[in-house]
Order: structure tokens, then C-alpha cells, then sequence
């Protein structure tokens, strides 16, 4: 007997822009959107029956449409109604709506805001994720791909050492990442927008702020950073690569390398990740 | 109160290739590695506390020099030598190594094989990962980026119908997909690599044999041939997405276009998956 | 005074499938098309003149319509037909067409040959490269993306050594690329998928069957058996990243490493280039 | 007779970060280097002869070594200073050094700028590349990857239209672009770090404010005024694709999409580029 243990399907890499010009500068919104389904679609899968089964077009098409009438405030509240619309369908027990924005930033003209010209900035990419089911909404928020460095204040020590541990202590590293902050919000009525910056900013002044004996202690650090101060914030979650810089040895060509010249590397990379909570003590 | 709630580490993206050349022609295996370890860390996430934080560098290290004592068979093999290692850590509770091998095949001269000289071959890359805990060790097995292509007997109809469906039925229709596809195997006692090509060639005969009403029937189809046929496997899990090729209208050019010229497309994409487990029944 | 020095235009990135269904199996053709024009369109970029400008969306339609009509034999033929097309506009002094074409092979459901099912292979992109003016047409050939391998018979002594050398000369070092090899043809009438696959296995051949003792002797080596072999080959250019493999120290752990153990590395690489001609000699 | 038409050859990829520590905060460098050489090379490739072939290794190190003692000011006085260094080589014609700089900005912490802590940021790539030879130095500068939009103020009207055509006028598109701007100053002795800011300024503001009646009218608007405004450019460079926009068609499900609500696309992409110069009119 073969029986189908788990399925979810959807639409993802939407692309849509949404233009507002009835503000000066314009607001443009730039975003990805991915929707998942899960339901009654056994039969899909294992009868060859489409009766339930949304298409995935129609997912794209409700993602324009949303994008016309839901999408006035911020992704957050985007992604809830179509979480709400999707989860209405009979058939579905659980909707994902992930959405991801990507950053523009209005120009200027010898000083004064260009209304309808802009940069795409980088800093990392918004992130929003809704996953709706009968047990109600949970909203996770965060930022992906933000690329930080501490060129110092990081060491690495007293690690155990076996037979092949070849790497020595250090008291003073480079420290760089390309950081994935995801968190949860206690409630889905949250200000959205607001909470995104502060927490943003909390993450990188925490970065900025700290001494790190690790790449687990910064992680550490910094999600119990956002959750002691940010009261909306149940659970964060922090995936951490450690993207090497190693010391180029000089020597050969008679010159001192007194934390100068790294070569920054690609692979292989440490990755480091810890989901940090507000408990119940 | 703030407390840890998960947490895991490791090292990725170690890549390294060994040559045996004892043989003729070469046998060339070409690897990238990623190793994560969970346990008792929480010291070092919390406290700042390295005693007994195995250091990633240790890590690839000891990728390393088990590819020089553990290589001569399977992948499988070599990542259970590292599962095994690692567990061995008293502060380790789960060790997971992944191993993702790229092929090469060895050239020929006027028909005869070059003992020394390949070329890097697609079809996807094979990739095994092994979790190991005080419960025992698990075997996964699979193939990902496998990019197939059935040019008919795929079709699309019966779906449901809203207020946000445009997508006209279709009774043929082109489906692509860039595969991935992971099975559990029943016991770490099997022969991988010969189970590794029947499994590949179960899941490419099906995908060319069978009549497809969705790609959520393909994926059902696929695995349970898998499942049915292969003893050692208890489950698998799929992940296809739906690669949409369009019908591009040529009638403003006066031609006919009967199921002739395509554009692919990169985005969006449907993403449909599900696992299929041998039952109890 | 200001003036435009140089100009040219087109669309890129234009992908489109053919399938031809009136073969067993069905023939596949997987193609990325970019259209480049050169000629009168000063007015366009200095005067905001747009008469002359033939818009790239044109093209992206002509080589769609195109890939009906012109598409039964090879991609070189069917770049011809676009370049004398576009060519044949008063304002076009130079049309350059580029088409890649994307290898899939049909699948075997129990040793006999699939209909309609397909995989994507690698070994390479085939290139082809019209461009098209009044002196007539030239016919450029080759593929890219090639990765081979040498695991033995490359070496590299002997080279100049100043204040920065630190590399020991070797005698036996891996060799690995990513081969990009173009070339061009004495005439445009030439039977292009025959030439291809014969000048691909010279390159293979010739790739396995010579001693290395730098890149750049092999560049030399295979593209002189290129063009001695394959008379209808008047230039061709090799581009060979180097893509280095380092030998792990293993001393640490104990282990001897007699060019068995590597790390293969992205960056930096070697990038060593040149052509090579049929001379009037 | 079969002659080598053309060669050069050199190390790529070369990533380096240079720290300087000495201000408040830390200086960060962050570049990716690659040198070529060109000159008698003949011997290498066709003999085997390694006598002059200078070691990319060793290209690699110097630039290491010049990144410590020549890296105090902008990326051009670094690469004039390998560019010299290698011209010195007896067998090198030409060399060519090519860097790509990567920004990072300094954190704040409550408002205080940390010394120590840094966020990478986008907005596009600074490049610079140095050609020596006996004639002299050439340095070009410029700017890669600058994603640009305009909401409106752009238009595509007026071209010809063909039995190929489907497109229609428009008088309001969106236009994006990744935009490449490469120009040439007159002379090396140039203060090559203002001078960067104040075009790439001239770009951005050019790109603002402009009506655009095509990508190609766009380019030569903005090299003019970046030639016209900055006496030390002799020719400007620009590579613009065109990332097309298309409104989406919201009327099969009741709504208005007055220039909204679009879908950013990725391929085909138009490809347009200039090169613009003083003239000696």
C-alpha cells in the first residue's frame, strides 16, 4: 500500500510592480510573491481529479488583482488578504503567501526629489510570509540577504580541538555575513512598517554594538536584542553564513600583514542558524 | 524570559575532488559537502562559552581526510563515516552530513577511453544525506536539477473556475520541470549506487511513459513506481516546478502555430510537491 | 562638439522552443536568440527620430516567425535567413545574429526510444554567430561552457620568477576549464551540424590525448588540430579559465596525499585566451 | 601554415579587502581584481617555452602586495600602479588591470558612527580599468549594474512597423534599465574619486530628468551631458538593457489598470548601447 504522506502546491517568482502616482514622488512597489496551497487535493494527486484543484494561473491572476485593490499599505497586509481569500476556498486547510520587496529609492534633482525616478537600492530584501488556517493567521516578517561586516570586536577561542583541528585560537577576526532574519509576530495586528525599521535597525546597531566570541553568540545577541525590544516579536529566527576572510601572508614579499590585506571567500562558509523565543517563564 | 529554541550549525559548500588512479581510465569523484551538527551548544550560543564547540573549520578538515579514507564506494558511505564521526561528539545529539556529487565521464580517443581526461556531464546531480542520532542513522537519497521535457501527453482540464481564472482548458500542453527528487531508504544497508541508477531510471522511464492530467499526478505517479519497483525505499518526495512553456500566436504573421513554437518561460512558475511513503496497509 | 562614435542595438535574451512532431521521436529545438542591428540611426539617438528605428520587439516576432519557417535545418542557417532579412532594410549597415542552442536527448522507456520525452544534457552550449553587411556574411561557430578535465599529463615549470612568485614549479598538476571555443568559417556554405560535432570531438580528443605543459600550449594545440583537421575552419578563438585544483595538506591528519585529494576553486582563476588562424603562408 | 593570430592571458577573480584601521571608523576596501597581459608570448603558446610566461599565481600576489602599498587612494591609482608595474615586464606590450570596487557603509549606533561595523550596499558597482603600453596610460572609469527607473517621461512612438510588428505606439511606459556606464578621462592625471561621484551624480540626475522618446535618445542624453559637464571626460561608453514592463491586463476580473500594475520581466531584454565622444569639432 502507497499512500501520499504530505503535498502542497502553488504559484511562485510572481513578479509585480505596483506604481502609485497619486503621491509626489510616486511610490513604487517591487515585489515576488509565492502562494502555496494545501487541502483536500488527494485526488488530484492520486485520481488524476481536477475538481479542487485552483490552478496556479489562477493564484498569478489573484496576485495582480490583489496587488490593484490590497496593497495600499504594507506586504504584510497584501499577503493576509490573499491568505484569507485562498483559505475561503473549501478545499484548502492551509494558504502560504510569501512576498518579498525589493527596494527602491526616489532620485534627486540638484537637490530636490525627482517624482517619477528611482534607484534600486540593495541592504538586504523585505521579507513577508502569512500562513492561514482554521487555528487562525500567523504573520513572520524579516529581511534576507543583508550583507554586514565588524572588522573587528569578533574572535574565536577555546574551541575543542581533536586530531584534525588544524585552525588557532584568535582574538581579533573579521566577522562577515550575509544575514536571514526571520521573525513572528505575536499578533497579525501589528503596524507592519513600523516594526520592520525599528527591528531592522536593532539588528544592525546590535550588530554594530557587540563583542562576538562567535558566530552562535552574535546570533544570539542579536534576536534576544529584538525580542527584549520589541514587545510584537514572539520568535526570531537568524540564519547566519560565516563568509571567511582569511589574512593574505605577506611575508614572501617582505611586508607586515598587521590585520590589513583578507582575501574574502566564498566556499566553504560556516552556517550557523538558532531560532530564539520569548518564553513563558 | 528569552530562551534558545533550536539550533544547529555547520559547515557548507566543501568542495573537494579525490582521483583515484589506480584504475584506467581515473576515477574522478567531485564533491561539494555541507555538515550541520545539533546538541549541546547551548553554552556557546548563550554564554559565550567555545568549550565545546566543534569548529567548523575541524569540520572541513575532517571532510577532507574521510574523503582520502572513506571514498572508494558510495557517497552514502562516506556520509555515514562522517554521520558516525560526529555523533561520536559527546555534546552532538544529531549530525547530518550532505553530500552532492557532480558527474564527469571519460572521454574518449578514437574510441578508446583516455585513462586520464573527463568532461562534466548534466542530468542532474546525485546527492545523498545521512542523519545520524541516537535512534539510529537515516539514509536519504536523490537527484536534483534532472530538467525533463514531455512534448504531449500532458494536459490541464476540469480545474476549478473564478472570479480570477483566465487559463482557457487544455487537452495538451507542453510540461517541463527541473526535478528534484529525495527517497529514504528502509535501512543504511543498501547498495546505493546500484539503487541510486534504478531509481533515476524508474523515474525517467515514468516521467516519459505515463499520460499527465496535472503535475501533481505526475508526481504521484513517479513516486509510487519508485515506492512499487524499489524494495528499499520507504518514501519519496518530489518537488517539480512547473517550467510553463507558452504557445506564441503567430497569426499576426500569417502562420499557423499548432502545437510548434514555445517560449519558454523562467517566471512565474507553479512549485508542486508532495512525499509518497510506503504505508502500513 | 559631441558626437556619437559608435551605436548598435537589438533584443537578447529572446527564447523560443520548436517541436517538430513529424519525427519519432519528436525533434527539440531549445534556442536563446539575440539580434544586434548596426547602421543609419543617428537621427534616433541624437534627435529623438524614431522613423528608422525598427523596434526591438520586431525582432523578438521575426525570430519567432522565423523559427517556423527557418528552422528545419541548423542554427547557422537559420541565423542566416535573419541576418539577410534584416539586412535587407535601407537602414541596417550590419546585422549580427547570435543563436544558442540548448541540448536535450530523448528519453528510452525499456530500450526503446521515447516519442515525446526529453532530458537537458550539458557538455556545452552550441553557438552559432551570424552578422551580415556588404561585404557579405560571416558564419561563426563553437560552444560554450565546456568543462573538462585532465587529471594528469598538465604541468608548469620553468616560468619567470620575481619578488611576488611564491608558486613551486609542478610537474603534475591537475588541469580544468570551462571551455568557450569559437570559430569561424571560410564560407557560409558549409554543412554546419556535421562540422560542429566534428570539430567538438576534435577539441575532446585533442583535450585528452596531449601533454600540457602550460593553458596556453593547449589553447595552441587544440586549436591547430582544429583548423589542420577541418578545412572549412579559417580562425579560431579559445578562451580556457583556469579553474585551479589545489592539493589538500593532509599532514596533519596523519595522511599522505599523492594527488589524490583537491579542492577545486571558483576564484581567482586563470583566464588565458587566444586565436589562432589559417595563414596565407 | 597556421599562425597565432592574437593571445593574452592573466588572473581574474582576484577578490581582496584592505582594512585601515588608522581613521574612525575603518577604512574598508573590497574589490575584485583582474590583470592580462599581452606581448611576446609566442614561445608559450606555440613552443611550450615558459621562459617569460609571467605565473598568473604571481599576478595574483602583486596584487596583494600593491593592495598594501599602493591602496591608500582610489582604485585607479592602484591600478596604474600594477598597470606600470607589469608594462616593466620586458616581454609585455600591454597590460591591463581592471578593478571592480564594492561599497560598504559604516553604521550608526543611537546616531555615533561605529568605527568598526559595516553594511555592504548596492546602487551599483564602481569599475575601473588602466591599459598600458608603450604609447602611454589609458585609465576608463565608470559604473556597472545601476538599476534605474522612470515611472514616466518615457515613450516609444513613431518607429516602423513591418509584417512583424505587433507592438503599438506608446506615449507613457515604464523604462528600467541595469544601466553600465563606461567613459574614458583624457588623462590619467585625474581626481579619479571626485570625479567618479560627480558623473555617476550626472547619470542619476540625467536619468531623472529627462523625457525619453527612446532607450536610445536616453543614452545619448546622458553621455552628452556627463561630456558636457566634466571637461575630463573624453568619451563616454553606455550599455543600457531594457528590462520591459508590461501592464498587466486586469479587465477580465472588473478592474481599471491605469499604468499600475505591472510585470517586471527578465528576458528578451532590449540590449542598446553608444559610445559617445568629444569630437574635435
Amino acid at each position: 500500500m502507497i499512500e501520499l504522506a504530505a503535498a502542497r502546491y502553488g504559484k511562485a517568482g510572481v513578479r509585480l510592480m505596483r506604481v502609485d502616482r497619486s503621491t509626489t514622488p510616486h511610490r513604487v512597489r517591487d515585489l515576488t510573491v509565492a502562494i502555496a496551497l494545501e487541502g483536500d487535493f488527494v485526488a488530484a494527486y492520486t485520481g488524476g481529479d481536477n475538481t479542487l484543484l485552483v490552478a496556479t494561473d489562477t493564484m498569478k491572476n489573484t496576485a495582480y488583482a490583489f496587488a490593484k485593490q490590497h496593497l495600499d499599505g504594507s506586504i504584510e497586509a497584501y499577503a493576509l488578504a490573499m491568505g484569507e481569500h485562498f483559505l475561503a476556498f473549501q478545499q484548502v486547510d492551509r494558504a502560504t503567501v510569501n512576498v518579498r520587496e525589493h527596494g527602491w529609492r526616489s532620485l534627486s534633482v540638484a537637490g530636490t526629489p525627482s517624482p517619477d525616478a528611482f534607484v534600486r537600492v540593495g541592504e538586504g530584501t523585505r521579507v513577508a510570509t502569512v500562513t492561514a488556517n482554521a487555528d487562525g493567521v500567523v504573520v513572520e516578517a524579516g529581511i534576507e540577504d543583508l550583507i554586514v561586516l565588524k572588522t573587528t570586536r569578533s574572535s574565536f577561542e577555546g574551541f575543542p580541538r581533536d586530531e584534525y583541528t588544524t585552525m588557532p585560537d584568535t582574538d581579533d577576526r573579521m566577522a562577515a555575513t550575509k544575514l536571514t532574519a526571520i521573525w513572528t509576530y505575536g499578533s497579525p495586528d501589528v503596524d507592519a512598517d513600523a516594526s520592520f525599521e525599528a527591528i531592522r535597525s536593532t539588528l544592525l546597531e546590535t550588530w554594530a554594538d557587540h563583542d562576538s566570541p562567535s558566530i552562535q553568540t552574535s546570533i544570539w545577541i542579536m534576536a534576544n536584542a529584538a525580542i527584549a525590544r520589541h514587545d510584537e516579536v514572539l520568535e526570531m529566527r537568524l540564519v547566519l553564513p560565516n563568509l571567511h576572510h582569511n589574512l593574505v601572508d605577506l611575508r614572501p614579499f617582505g611586508l607586515e600583514n598587521d590585520r590589513e590585506i583578507y582575501t574574502p571567500t566564498v566556499e566553504p562558509f560556516g552556517l550557523i542558524e538558532a531560532a530564539v523565543r520569548r518564553g513563558e517563564g
